[in-house]
């Protein structure tokens, strides 16, 4: 699966709630989700630009790989998601054959939906307020239209600037270094 | 947890499995079990000993890492085993982070329970007969103690050798080599 994604900060939770029921899109789920992000012993993933971490939230727990993006723009990048039994066992055996659990990011995640977007209301742990709109594509279809579809969204609901490539853990990270 | 596991060579299911029935043994479930086996890019696993495998049932997938074996004798060793969603997706993970698919092992297994011992009849495709027995312990347990138990068991099954230690997935790759 390919997911389109593009991320920016917003000023406030309440009023971007707000413009996205006056669109018509739906409140679904809201949910805590915890992200433990791997290193790998072969490559540094900040530069290869992948991801590998599991996530646990109030009702599940994945593996998720995400490969480099694809382009400038959006995060359009390969991501493979596995539903899995434990997190305390798949943290063992990332452990054994040499990875090591690098980071954790924390996050209160309210999920709404709009025609074929997916679209979350992210208040991490650590960091201001964000917004991400995500469009899933079969490896076949095209992700440029799915890009502007998802810029034009953005604008609709007021927002054209303030968008962010980098990730929540990287955020993170930048943020400790400083 | 730790499994203490000991496998032998065996003549015949046929005579076996009328044996473990006089004992009182309890037949349980027959699978059939595919293997694939990983190889890591930052260890070799022939010699560190440990394994890391995707198993698919008739009715469950699984992610198995196997540690080195402990001692001599048995195979006594740490053993993870997480249920997921899907082998492909998990053989997709592995491959993006680095492991490479080396191996697939297909086995028929046969299921007995005696006690708190677990009896396998497997028949693994380019294989003779083999019988496995097995004792879980919580990682405090005492394995010596298992250990005595699991050959007492076979001796009174009239198995006093043809002991295995090496696994079926070695034991098929010694044969290509030949």
């Amino acid at each position: 699966m390919i997911e389109v994604e593009v991320k920016a900060r917003i000023d406030s939770f309440k009023e971007m709630e707000e413009k996205l029921e006056k669109l018509g899109a739906v409140k679904s789920k809201r949910e805590f989700q915890e992200d433990i992000y791997f290193a790998s012993p072969i490559v540094d993933f900040a530069k290869t630009d992948e991801a590998l971490r599991i996530r646990t939230t109030d009702n599940n727990t994945f593996i998720t790989y995400k490969g480099p993006k694809l382009n400038d723009k959006a995060k359009t990048r390969k991501e493979v998601e596995m539903a899995i039994e434990s997190a305390q066992k798949a943290k063992d055996i990332f452990e054994e054959v040499g990875f090591r659990a690098a980071r954790t990011v924390r996050k209160n995640r309210q999920y709404y939906t709009y025609e074929n977007f997916e679209i979350s209301l992210d208040d991490v742990e650590g960091l201001n307020p964000y917004m991400e709109i995500e469009i899933a594509l079969d490896d076949s279809q095209d992700y440029s239209t799915a890009q502007d579809k998802i810029f034009k969204l953005f604008e609709r609901l007021g927002i054209t600037d303030g968008f962010e490539r980098t990730s929540y853990m990287e955020l993170l990270e930048n943020l400790n270094n400083d």
